[in-house]
């Protein structure tokens, strides 16, 4: 079976969490809004009516089913594709972990966007300095933190063990996001979190994540993603 | 089996999701950090270290087993007592739609909490009314929008159909709390969903959910809470 990926087509954004999934699974998709009248049939999907129409991307079709919220498609692939355990307590607990990601990621969406999705950063940018500032005083330690001590309690190679589950690629992709958006800041607080700094190589070097990486079909980092880089915020 | 629930003592917050698929199942459980030393309780397991340690309240301990993330909780608790189909497509489109009043319940959070939740409301009072007019401008139509829509093409007794699931007990829950904070923006805004306010009104008369929101394991709506009445914020 082929997947369907829909997603917005410029940014990495959440869609990101599941392409890393789908290329370390070695899974053949479709990355569906970036080729040819992809984005309207995307739009065709989310109208409501008949079936399970997604509140908003990323979603998944596999098959008949039509998947979304990020956590939950990576639930869906993780026991199919050997990315987490497929006995329930093992299932569950990585599932929490991603829950726990998809919080870092809307808190780091939101230190540019603190009056909410529907104003653009140019008209809130006094409160983003703000929020940006308790971002990484409280938050980022705090959730990075949660993860290196999980890291080390397990072993240090992969969070929850010596088997890579999608957490690690989502944690991969935190450490990236933060060293984009966040160069200065981020190079000072990355001696606090050594493990999840190995964890980042170790997964960047996976030969299908290394390929996938090296491609076109990994977007770059930009402004009307996630992870922004804006000087003023990094300061 | 008797549940343990582990959540902030003093408030609804997002232990309430939790509690009222408890109290729909007729389950038993403990709402441990209301009783004696049930606070030092839930710090001790949340400290790091061996085992499953949740990044933060609600978790729920079942048997052996720790969960955290009110989602994943509620995707548990789901297919053991009928508030969820057992079928994985329908369990995933459940839970899908848990996690998006998930991101509906932060957003309800963050009117009154724009610059993080490491700072005071009255640190933020100026960013918390742009927030709550965005908020309500496009936010609350756009997710109560998708919810009505569902009902409405699913016949209109629960979001998915003929049978209740934890998310119509959410819907709730999420009516309640905006009536609550906002007594004046909902009252303008119920017209456009009918079919949620009669949502509202079939759960609050079920035998186990009337008998629960009458006793004093109901914590009353505060200050404290996801859900707060602050009139500036309401006008």
């Amino acid at each position: 079976m082929r997947y369907e990926l829909y997603y917005w087509p410029m940014i990495q954004g959440r869609g990101e969490y599941v392409r890393l999934a789908l290329e370390e699974a070695g899974a053949g998709y479709t990355d569906v809004a970036r080729h040819g009248n992809g984005m309207a049939a995307m739009t065709r999907m989310m109208e409501a009516g008949k079936g399970t129409p997604p509140f908003a991307p990323p979603f998944l079709k596999a098959g008949k089913l039509v998947i979304g919220q990020t956590a939950n498609i990576l639930l869906y692939l993780g026991s199919r594709h050997g990315l987490a355990p497929k006995a329930e307590a093992g299932k569950l607990w990585v599932h929490q972990l991603q829950l726990t990601i998809a919080d870092l990621v809307l808190e780091a969406h939101d230190t540019h966007h603190p009056l909410g999705p529907s104003l653009y950063y140019e008209e809130q940018k006094a409160p983003a300095k703000k929020r940006t500032d308790e971002f990484w005083k409280a938050r980022v330690p705090k959730y990075l933190g949660y993860f290196e001590d999980l890291l080390q309690a397990n072993g240090g190679t992969y969070v929850t063990g010596r088997r890579l589950t999608y957490v690690d690629l989502s944690l991969f992709q935190i450490v990236e996001g933060l060293r984009y958006a966040f160069p200065n800041r981020m190079k000072a607080f990355e001696s606090e979190i050594p493990g999840l700094v190995e964890l980042r190589d170790r997964v960047a070097v996976r030969p299908n994540i290394k390929a996938y990486l090296a491609s076109d079909r990994r977007i770059q980092f930009n402004e009307e993603g996630i992870f922004r880089r804006y000087k003023v915020l990094d300061a």
